[in-house]
């Protein structure tokens, strides 16, 4: 099958009793410059976008495809978007997944009706095993990215875009595998070429980029970013070939960029977003494509974090922005020491949240000890200036924590 | 002005260029016995539904009076929506706030356009400030919840939902003063009278409860609740009148309660809410009205949460949940036990997070210490589990963190 507008038009009706056209909301704060809006498919069922090109596939089988059911390898969105499709069209899915997958994903996934196969090892041992399973037992497999029909369910987010702000000018998509931004650009391209389409990468999983750049398909040796939805190693054929042809430009942002994205997003949109579906913003709010003045949508691609790593980007995020900051001092042992730099935190206006006190490190004079104090500021000018009226009362900073 | 449902009307037609029209979105997880809508005020503009009373107030405001300009006092979500909703009306506004409001809430008034008078002392003192300069500079108080003008403007929510949900047959609201339930229940009584709705208050702030159970509005001499939006001490005496007539019961969560309800928001439905705009959704979790099989809407009336007591909140939910836990194990001081406790542990499948380890508490036998662990785990059955096997190697656990 090739992708057409006419199978994304398709693909968009099928959906409409299964998928949320979700909402687009206005953001004006996360780049003044410009003129953001949010297209939160974090609020879609499941968390992601990806039950639309999953939900679409699967209505596109034969009868006896469908009765023998589907298969799909995923740790992440896919699997639940899958197996909801799978349980909306009242078929069976098994869904084989990395021994190591959070219990959370495991049983998000089985909630939804689907077979679950812990399979050891890592992502590839999991892919591997569903193939086999696949040829086995008669399965479809579905691909996350690289098949025509879940591009263009994907695609219908570009549809939705255009219809909720018909004088786009500007869509930042975050780009893995390539499945999502292929149908937006696609669909964007055909109807409004006018309106560009930016990609955005993890710059620890740069795959996408380097391909293009490269002028083919390039496999990376390995990736390195939180934003685990977009840390893929090698775009598909198909979805390589159609950002080739219809994506404007692709840009990367570092996790500390990522986390600083996902922490606005909770602190000014109320909106959790996972890493991956937080890079659009993360390029926005760092200024990596050229926005200025224009209509631009922002899509959060995805919600599923884990709470705990969300705990660890909201203190990374304060930390980013100066609000939450750790001073390491070397202090001689003597009575007092501890109230003078308390009186300088307090008379700057810093709030002390913790206090560790340390004596005896066996590379220290044996007269001194470390002092770190955690402290909640207002913005590195605040840090700073602590810093400064510390070390004019004489106080000696750690230059980094010991 | 007495509040009718014409008001109401004329609210939501004077609020359609300046409230967005949020969006309600099923929530089916929350309570599985039940049919749970979540109206998501939380993503209103300013990050509650307090725009909506005031622009509506605003509005209806005297040539002359819009001139002179209005004042508030809030140290919340009140500041924000008179701010904005003056700015949109183009007149002048000043909010009173006590000198310990955080920086964040300031800064987003001031960004509203706001003049802020930071007022020594608490919300009182803010709010005796703010009635002095009304008398001197002729300026109009907006009152955050007893007044009718803006009683109607709240309820244009309440049309929203009957137009989103037309077969609703309950509806969960957060009550603090008293405004928004007010014109709710108004509203959909008028409408729909066979529509529960039911008010939910913070335990430790029942203000409301409290009034309704005595027949008379009370004044509570102190309250103590994380949801500060809720946290009021006295109702109005229009609201206390609206809500005996229109509103079905009143019931009230456990701040726990609460935590656990923000967190499920968060990793479920992947909205950021602050514990006042989800004690609805705890009150749906607890069961703690009779929702079971009716279509639900749980009504979320705001999302500014401190990003700090956010990660507590996390924190705290996960405790609540069984996902993380602290164990505290009196050790004799000799080699090789902590090898033999983490051993346990990590055949029960928990994951440590943190080990502090202490010797020579003064209350302590010489040749003992305490070891305190932090892990991260499923749920209270695992947490047994290993608390069992410990004992059963001869450990010593202590009764509570030492």
């Amino acid at each position: 099958m090739t992708l057409t507008l006419d199978k994304i038009y398709h693909a968009a009706h099928i959906l409409k009793t299964v998928a949320r056209k979700t909402d687009l909301i206005a953001a004006p704060s996360l780049n003044p410059e410009s003129d953001i809006y949010l297209k939160t498919e974090n609020l879609q069922v499941t968390g992601s976008f990806k039950v639309r090109g999953a939900y679409y596939k699967i209505s596109q089988l034969t009868a006896e495809e469908k009765a023998k059911g589907v298969i799909a390898s995923s740790a992440g969105n896919h699997a639940q978007g899958v197996a909801l499709a799978a349980q909306q069209s009242h078929i069976p899915s098994v869904i084989c997944m990395p021994d190591g997958a959070p219990i959370s994903k495991v049983e998000a996934t089985k909630a939804y009706g689907a077979k679950v196969c812990l399979v050891k090892g890592a992502y590839d041992d999991a892919y591997d095993y569903a193939c086999k399973l696949q040829k086995e037992k008669g399965y479809t497999f579905i691909h996350p990215f690289n098949d025509a029909q879940v591009i263009a369910g994907q695609g219908t987010v570009g549809l939705e875009i255009l219809d909720q702000l018909p004088d786009v000018e500007a869509v930042l998509v975050p780009v893995g595998g390539g499945g999502l931004i292929s149908g937006i650009a696609y669909a964007i391209k055909q109807l409004q070429p006018e309106c560009k389409v930016y990609g955005v990468q993890a710059a620890g999983a740069p795959s996408m980029r380097d391909s293009v750049e490269q002028k083919q398909a390039v496999t990376l040796d390995s990736v390195a970013t939180f934003a685990d939805g977009i840390a893929v190693k090698h775009p598909g054929d198909l979805t390589y070939d159609l950002v080739r042809k219809y994506v404007d430009e692709i840009v990367t942002v570092t996790d500390d960029e990522i986390a600083a994205a996902v922490l606005a997003l909770m602190e000014r949109q109320k909106l959790v977003t996972e890493g991956a579906g937080a890079v659009s913003v993360a390029a926005a709010m760092y200024n990596k494509v050229d926005i200025k003045g224009r209509k631009t949508v922002c899509l959060l691609s995805g919600g599923n974090i884990d709470v705990n790593i969300l705990s660890r980007v909201i203190t990374r995020g304060l930390v980013m922005a100066g609000r939450n900051s750790t001073l390491t001092i070397e202090l001689e042992d003597k009575p007092g020491q501890l109230t003078g730099v308390s009186e300088i935190i307090s008379r700057c206006g810093g709030n002390v949240v913790s206090v560790s006190y340390r004596q005896g490190d066996t590379n220290m004079a044996i007269t001194s000890c470390f002092l770190h104090i955690g402290m909640e500021t207002r913005d590195h000018a605040q840090v700073e200036q602590i810093k400064q009226e510390l070390q004019t009362a004489g106080f000696k900073l750690a230059s980094h924590p010991a």
